[in-house]
C-alpha cells in the first residue's frame, strides 16, 4: 500500500537541542529531501520566528520536483477571530500548497495550557481548519498530544478530531507528543480511531521511550497511512521518530511503497548529508544508515559472512546505500583499496614496487591520524600521485602567516607564500580574513598565470577535530576540508600539532589535486576513489 | 510480574565497533551493573579470548550482593564429546554459578556455516545442556538465529528448543541476532514458543531495524520474563537491545518488577558512567537518560512546562534519575533565562537595567552565530559580569601570532600578548605548538603572577564549525572551546570570520571566567548555569 511521507526536520527536527539550521541550509535540505521522494517537507512555523518566513519567501523560487512544501502553525488564538489571528495569517503568507496546524485534543492541555473551555477549543480546530481549506490548502491537522488525549477523556479526543475532519482536514494525524506512550497502546487507538474515521490518518510520534520506530510501524498496521517524522531522528529531547529507519522497515519488511526501491538505495547518502549539514556525526550504530549497521567484528561472524551474508545480515545493505564491512583488521582496509582499484582497472597501471609503496604511504598516514575514508580528495591524490610519480607541479619554498590585533579593534592577518613552478619561482603577499583565507589567497595568485582554472575551487566547509585532547593546546589536530567545484565536492585532510600547518596541508593538497585531474583526465580514478570513499 | 534482567554489556557489547575494555574496566562494571540489581551479568567468552578468561579468574574475588555472574560459550564441536571440548571446559573452569550457550536454530546456519546435518545438532544442543546442568551449572540456552529459523523452519527451531529443554536448560532465550525482525513477529513467534514450553522463556535483540526495544517488550507481553540487552545499547552492528529503556518501561510503563523503583533512580547516573568506561559520549538524545531527554526548547513547550510538567514529559525524569532543563535559542522566549536565574536567587541581584542589558547582550550573541546552550563557560560568564559589572581584570593592549615554515620543515608558531592588569602592563613572548597553544602560553605568563591559579586550567577540546560556507574560507567560524579543571569541565565560545580571532575570543573569555570564580565563589552562579546548560 502507498504510505504518505512526511518529514519534519525542518520544524520539529529544529528542536533538538544542538540543532540549528540557516535559511540556507534548510533550502538545501528541502531540496534534498524532495530529491529522496519525500511526499511533504515540513518548513517551518512561520508565525513563530523570522528566520522561517524568511525561508518561505525564499523557498517560492525552489524547483521542487514531487514534494509538498508545508507550512506549520497552531489554531487560531481563543481571542482572535480567525481571519484577524497573525498566526494563521502567517500560514496563508508562506504560500505553501499544504498547511500543517497542530490543534488540543488532551483536556489538560485545553485547560492548563490555553486555559480555556472544552467547547472553545473545538470551534478554534473547526475554524482554522475550515478557513484554510477556504483558502485551497491542503490541511493535515496535528491532533497534539492525541494518544494521552485519548487515555484522559477518549469522547473528547474523538470529538476535536471529528471537528477538524467535518471542518474539511484532508490528514488527521495521531500525536504522541510526549513521546511516553507504548506500542500495544498505539496500535490499539489507532484502530478504535480507525473505526470513527474514513480517509487518511497520520501518525507522529516521538522516541522519549526509545519506541518511534515502533510506534510508527504499529500505527501503519493498524491503518495509518500517512507517517511523519525526522530524517536522522532529530528533535525535541530524545527526538522525533527516524523517517529513515520507518521507510526502511516499510518498504522492505511491511512490502509497503514510500519512496520506492530505487529512492531507497540512497537513503544513505541523504541521511549522512543531513548529519553534515546539522554538525552532528552520524551515529556509527544508527540503524541502516550507520557506518557500522553492516559492520561485522567477531570473529565467527566474519568468517560465516565471508561465506553467506545471510548468515548475519538482515537485509542486502545496498537496498538502502549502505555497504558490508568486515573490521577483522587496519589490513582489511588496505586489501579493500587494492579491490578497488582492480575494480575500475587502476591497479594494471601501478607496478608492484609503487603499489607497495602507496600502501606503505596510507598505512603511514593512517597511523599518523589521517582518515582517508572521510578525505577522498586526499585518498584521490595519493592514488594520483601513485600512476604519475614525480609530477608535482609545485614545491613550496615557504609560507608564513600572522595575525595581529590591538585592544579592541578587529584583527588583521597577512600571510606571503613563495613557491617554484615550472616557469620560475613567485612569492605573493595578501590580507585576509583569517589564516587560512590569506594563505589561499597567495597561493591562487602564485599559480593563477600558469594555471588559470585552480580559481574554479571554492571551500565549502572547514573541520577541525582534536586527536589527542590529553594534551591541552599541545594536542593534535585534525584539519578536515570540503571543497567543490561547480561538478561535485570532495574533502582533503591535514594532521598536525599546528592547526596552520594542518590547515595548509589540506590546502596544497587541494591545490594539486586540482592540477592533476587537469593532467589525467580519465575518470575511473574519481570513480575508483568514490566507489571507496563513498563520495559525496 | 518479577522480569528477570540480564546484561551483556561486558560479552555482546564489546562485539560494538568502537567498544573495548581493560579487565579492570570489566570489572569496575560488573560491580555497578551489580550495584544496580541486574539478576544475570554476562561476563565474556572464556573459550573466545584470554582476556575474557583472565577477566573470570579475578571476577571470583569480586563481592557480588545480588547478580550472578554468567559465563558465555558455544555448544559443543561437532568433532568433540563434550567432555573432551575445550571451549565447554573453559565454560566451567570460569567458575560461574550461571552459564549461557548458544546453539544454532536455523537450518542455514545448521548446514551452512557448522555444515553438519539437522540431527546432529540436536544431539550437540542436548549433550552439551546436560553435561553443564551435570556439573551444577545453572544454563540460560541462547537459541541464536531463532526468529529467522522459525520463519525458515518452525518444526525444526522447536525441535532445537526441546532438546535443550528436555536436557535440562532453566530458560530457553530466543534470539533475534540479525535484529531484521518486526515487532509483530515476534510477538506471535514468543507466544507460539510459550505454548508448547513450561519455565522462563527469554528474549534476545539487536536494534539492525531500531526495533530493538520495542521487540523486548513485545515479547515480555507474549510471556518471556527474562530480558537480555547492554545498558547502553552497544553491540554488534547496531546494537543490542538498550537494557536501561527496556528497565524503564517495564517498570514504569507495564507495571513489571525489574530492578525496582528505589535502583531505578540511579539509572541515568549508571549509564553515564558505562559511557565514560566506554569512552563514548552518551548521546544527548538517548531515550530515558540522555542529557537532552527531558529538555525543553520549543517556546510553547517551556511556557507550559512552566506551568505543569505533565504537559511535555512523559514521566517524572527523577524516576530514572535524570533531570528537566528548560533550553535557550532563538526558538524560545529569553523568560527561559530568567526564569533560571529566579530559581537560584540570582534575578534579585539584578536590576531592571542590567536585566535587560543582559538579555539585549544573549540576543545580539546569538543572532551573531554564538550558540550558548552549547557553551556553559560564555554564558557562565555573561552572567558573572551582570552580576558585578566594571570588573575586567585585564584589558587586552594587542596580540600577535605568526607561523612559517620553509619548504619541507615543520612550521614554528610565536606569539606575543600585551596586557594591563591590576598590577600594570605585562608583555609575553612564547613559541607553541600552534597559535592557540603560542597565545595560550602568553597569556598566562602575563597574568601567572598576580593570578598563580589560573594555570590549573586545561583544554580537553577544539571544535571549529564555518557558518555561512557560501563564503568560501572568508565564511565566518565558530569555536568551541571545552577546558576542565580538576572539578568540572566547561566550554567557551568565539565566533570571528578570522579563526584565530575567534578562538582568542574563547580563550580570553575561559580565563576571565576562571578569575570571576575565584572573586565570587557564590556557588548558586554555577548552580543555575549547570541547571541550564547541565555542565558535566
Amino acid at each position: 500500500m502507498k504510505i504518505f511521507t512526511f518529514d519534519t526536520t525542518l520544524r520539529d527536527g529544529t528542536q533538538g537541542e544542538a540543532i540549528s539550521f540557516s535559511v540556507d541550509d534548510k533550502l538545501t535540505i528541502a531540496q534534498k529531501l524532495d530529491e529522496l521522494g519525500i511526499d511533504y517537507i515540513e518548513g517551518g512555523w512561520p508565525g513563530s520566528n523570522p528566520k522561517d518566513r524568511d525561508f518561505f519567501e525564499r523557498a517560492r523560487h525552489l524547483e521542487l520536483k514531487h514534494a509538498r512544501l508545508t507550512a506549520f502553525g497552531a489554531t487560531r488564538f481563543a481571542r482572535n477571530p480567525v481571519e484577524e489571528d497573525r498566526n494563521v495569517a502567517a500560514l496563508l503568507e508562506a504560500g505553501t500548497p499544504a498547511v500543517s496546524i497542530f490543534g488540543k485534543s488532551w483536556d489538560l492541555h485545553v485547560t492548563r495550557a490555553l486555559g480555556i473551555k472544552l467547547e472553545e477549543n473545538l470551534k478554534l480546530i473547526a475554524d482554522t481548519v475550515k478557513y484554510l481549506k477556504d483558502h485551497g490548502k491542503e490541511v493535515i491537522y496535528d491532533a497534539e498530544h492525541f494518544f494521552d488525549g485519548y487515555t484522559a477523556d477518549p469522547a473528547y479526543a474523538l470529538q476535536t478530531l471529528a471537528a477538524a475532519k467535518e471542518a474539511g482536514a484532508d490528514v488527521l494525524c495521531l500525536c504522541d507528543t510526549n513521546g511516553g506512550t507504548i506500542t500495544r497502546r498505539i496500535e490499539e487507538v489507532v484502530s478504535e480511531v480507525r473505526k470513527h474515521f474514513d480517509g487518511i490518518i497520520g501518525i507522529h510520534t516521538h522516541n522519549d521511550a526509545g519506541l518511534a520506530v515502533a510506534n510508527t510501524l504499529a500505527a501503519v498496521e493498524a491503518g495509518a497511512t500517512h507517517v511523519q517524522g525526522c530524517l536522522n531522528g532529530y528533535g525535541e529531547r530524545c527526538g522525533n521518530a527516524n523517517l529513515a529507519s520507518i521507510l526502511a522497515n516499510l518498504e522492505l519488511k511491511l512490502g509497503h511503497t514510500t519512496i520506492g526501491p530505487e529512492k531507497l538505495a540512497s537513503l544513505t547518502s541523504v541521511c549522512r548529508f543531513m548529519a553534515e549539514l546539522a554538525n552532528m556525526p552520524l551515529p556509527n550504530d544508527q540503524p541502516w544508515v550507520g557506518k557500522s549497521a553492516f559492520a561485522h567484528k567477531g570473529g565467527i561472524h566474519v568468517s560465516a559472512v565471508l561465506k553467506d551474508s545471510a548468515t548475519y545480515e538482515h537485509i542486502v545493505p545496498e537496498k538502502v546505500g549502505n555497504r558490508q564491512r568486515v573490521l577483522v583488521s587496519d589490513l582489511s582496509g588496505r586489501s579493500n583499496i587494492m579491490y578497488k582499484l582492480k575494480q575500475h582497472g587502476l591497479a594494471d597501471r601501478l607496478d608492484e614496487d609503487s603499489r607497495r609503496a602507496l600502501l606503505e604511504r596510507i598505512k603511514q598516514m593512517e597511523y599518523e591520524g589521517y582518515e582517508l575514508e572521510a578525505a577522498e580528495g586526499t585518498f584521490e591524490l595519493l592514488v594520483r600521485e601513485a600512476l604519475h610519480p614525480g609530477i608535482q607541479f609545485f614545491d613550496v619554498d615557504s609560507y608564513e602567516v600572522s595575525t595581529r590585533a590591538g585592544g579592541s579593534d578587529g584583527s588583521h592577518t597577512t600571510a606571503t607564500v613563495t613557491l617554484r613552478a615550472a616557469d620560475g619561482v613567485h612569492s605573493a603577499t595578501a590580507s585576509g580574513h583569517g589564516p587560512f583565507n590569506a594563505l589561499h589567497l597567495c597561493l591562487r595568485k602564485c599559480l593563477s598565470k600558469l594555471y588559470p582554472q585552480i580559481t574554479d575551487v571554492r571551500l565549502t566547509d572547514y573541520k577541525v577535530r582534536v586527536l589527542d585532547s590529553n594534551k591541552g593546546t599541545a594536542a593534535k589536530v585534525r584539519v578536515l576540508i570540503e571543497w567543490s567545484d561547480h561538478r561535485k565536492s570532495w574533502s582533503t585532510v591535514g594532521v598536525s600539532d599546528n592547526v596552520i600547518e594542518a590547515s595548509w596541508k589540506a590546502l596544497v593538497d587541494a591545490i594539486r589535486l586540482e592540477l592533476m585531474r587537469l593532467t589525467d583526465q580519465d575518470s575511473s580514478i574519481e570513480r575508483a576513489v568514490e566507489d571507496y570513499c563513498w563520495g559525496v
